[in-house]
């Protein structure tokens, strides 16, 4: 049989699709299981972004475009930075991708030779370990601090720094802790980050989904950063695979020629329908999606607080809760398990975001279904401790 | 400045952009530049594609399906290469990708370790070369001959075949010479490569663009291949970016994982597109298309011939024919500039395809616009010929 590289064969897999099966099974015995562990919002795409993609379709845009994007869309991308985040970008510092998954990818391989370490906070997105690795980086795992919310500081990245770290990726809001970093403290972190010769990758992808402080960008202090954006959360395009990244201008033109090279260019269709949903239509129905994904917050946050399950993150951003599970068990994985057999409630363990930090004391619960299912998963988990 | 990695320094650029730049100048000066350097079709997405998207819209399917693809699409998949191809292929051996490129990149971080070589034949398709160094993996150029018509033999495979070699790239039809290869042909090939411990990779991007002979697929004659597709040539669904591979059963959990970490997914409106490029409504336009290809391709032909432009490749396949312009230059890349410039057409030159090959002598040309558009472009060369 054919032989299987050591990258592939050592990538594992995600926790949570385990969880995932089993609840298709139980689904389809005629169980209602509540999805409390999908990093997706529950919301269609919008009306004008349908209708713009429709539009292209009908003007036959179905072929390719340049590998960095529509010139449109990376304008369209642009000026929303200055509209809305009061940054600066011109629009060849965008290019746009196949998801932020393209992105991701890009900016490794454009800043990583083989060797080289690059600093993940633990917990964090699990793929980027994946992103690290096929170029041959080294993962160097920043286990973060519970005590501390899981928020990063610059002084953990100064102090996780080493002779052959070269890059240091955070997010803000973070998946799975929702944290939020201001942009004030990203621009610190990148300025540190420079002076020891490297560079600060900041994930903006949950950009815009940010609860009682402002959303912003690390673009508005700084443009000495590579910053990942995505269509799919805030603009809820999951499905379409488009995102962006944003570099300093002397990085743009080697990573055009990689997008090129790994990618020809993004979806077409998928490009037009951004297009509209940078406008003001569209913009309108994000910020009460918005609004909702707020007051779900509030409900699940309240829930969590009747039942005496702490919330170890500040969770302000995005649509996750970190929570602690400790005083029920120190397996959140067999956790997750049980309470999904016996209660109907999906949720994602700690595992699948880092082996660093003490794992199996923490599930992450998305807020991406509506109040009253949320309120159902509560009464559910509530029955479901009583008779632990 | 932030630091560029080795990898994304030393990819080239295609140096048909130049010319591409040039001819968008030309263009915007009022100039008609007759474009035979498109590697895709002129044919928009046919109407059976769009409107099974434009109905998946329509029931809000725009979140994430799974990694590998959706399972209908899987089972579409193999149900076609029964119908079609005659060869025994599970959905489970299925894994939907981000178009062709994506699927190359799996295929590839499957099987290479850094420091593995791998067979490219030279001339080939230029992306290939950046797949095999983006996970490590070393170039080993096979550089064909133009007495053989640029076509691939077994022998070619393993007189190249060395001790760190791990995997050999063939294309059936090929870029750029739109060269076939037999499913019996490719079946030999691949034994002798298992026979010395590797795997061969098949692009069969192009598959059903064939003139004079059968369609086929290597897979008719064995499973112990991995296998390239997409939906962009004779789909004509470019722009949505899907593409596919055919594993060994053995090989796909790996690759799943892999496709869950590095793209999440693949579009889902063009996953809907694509079961309907299956079924019979689209297959008769697509055919039709084909039909007028052929006619196109007659037509290059015989204006080559009258203008003794030697087409040194068989060009079976595809829509590209490569050609010998040695007669008139020594310089092909400088020969599309001047033609560019002087006569409004725009080809390819021979160096984008590999620095292998004698490459000054060769351009591809591609019919991929109306035949009345060809004819007037061989007007214009034959023109151009007789005033060098």
């Amino acid at each position: 049989m054919s032989q299987l590289s050591r990258y592939a064969s050592e990538v594992p897999p995600f926790h949570v699709m385990a969880l995932l099966e089993r609840a298709q099974q139980l689904t389809a015995q005629g169980r209602d299981v509540i999805h409390l562990q999908v990093g997706e919002p529950d919301f269609s795409t919008p009306d004008p972004v349908m209708d713009a993609i429709r539009d292209a379709m009908a003007h036959g845009q179905t072929g390719y475009t340049p590998a960095a994007g529509l010139p449109a869309l990376r304008e369209a991308i642009a000026a929303d930075y200055r509209e809305r985040f009061g940054a600066a970008v011109s629009p060849g510092q965008v290019v746009v991708t196949p998801g932020a998954s393209g992105a991701l990818q890009l900016a490794l391989a454009a800043l990583i030779n083989p060797g080289d370490g690059v600093l993940l906070p633990d917990p964090g997105y699990p793929c980027n370990r994946q992103f690290v690795r096929l170029v041959g980086g080294e993962v160097q795992p920043l286990v973060l601090s519970a005590e501390n919310q899981f928020a990063l500081t610059t002084r953990d990245l100064t102090e996780a720094w080493q002779d052959s770290t070269r890059v240091a990726m955070v997010a803000s809001p973070d998946n799975p802790t929702g944290n939020m970093l201001s942009p004030t403290l990203l621009a610190e972190m990148a300025k540190a980050v420079k002076q020891r010769g490297g560079t600060l990758l900041v994930d903006e992808i949950y950009q815009g989904l940010c609860y009682g402080q402002p959303a912003g960008s690390v673009l508005a202090e700084t443009d000495d950063v590579v910053v990942i954006n995505s269509f799919s959360k805030y603009f809820c395009m999951t499905g379409w695979r488009l995102g962006w990244l944003v570099a300093p201008p002397a990085l743009v033109p080697a990573i055009e020629r990689l997008a090129q090279n790994l990618f020809l260019a993004p979806s077409t269709p998928a490009q037009y329908g951004a297009i509209a949903a940078l406008e003001e239509a569209s913009l309108t129905i994000l910020e009460q999606r918005h609004q909702l994904l707020a007051r779900r917050r509030q409900c699940l946050l309240n829930g969590l607080a009747h039942l005496k399950v702490p919330v170890v993150s500040r969770a302000d951003g995005a649509f996750y809760l970190y929570a602690d599970v400790s005083a029920f068990t120190d397996d959140s994985f067999a956790f997750c398990v049980d309470l999904l057999e016996k209660a109907g409630v999906a949720m994602t363990p700690g595992l699948d975001f880092g082996e660093g930090h003490d794992h199996g004391r923490y599930v992450r619960l998305a807020y991406t279904c509506t109040e009253s299912r949320l309120t159902e998963a509560l009464h559910r988990i509530e029955h479901y401790l009583e008779n632990l």
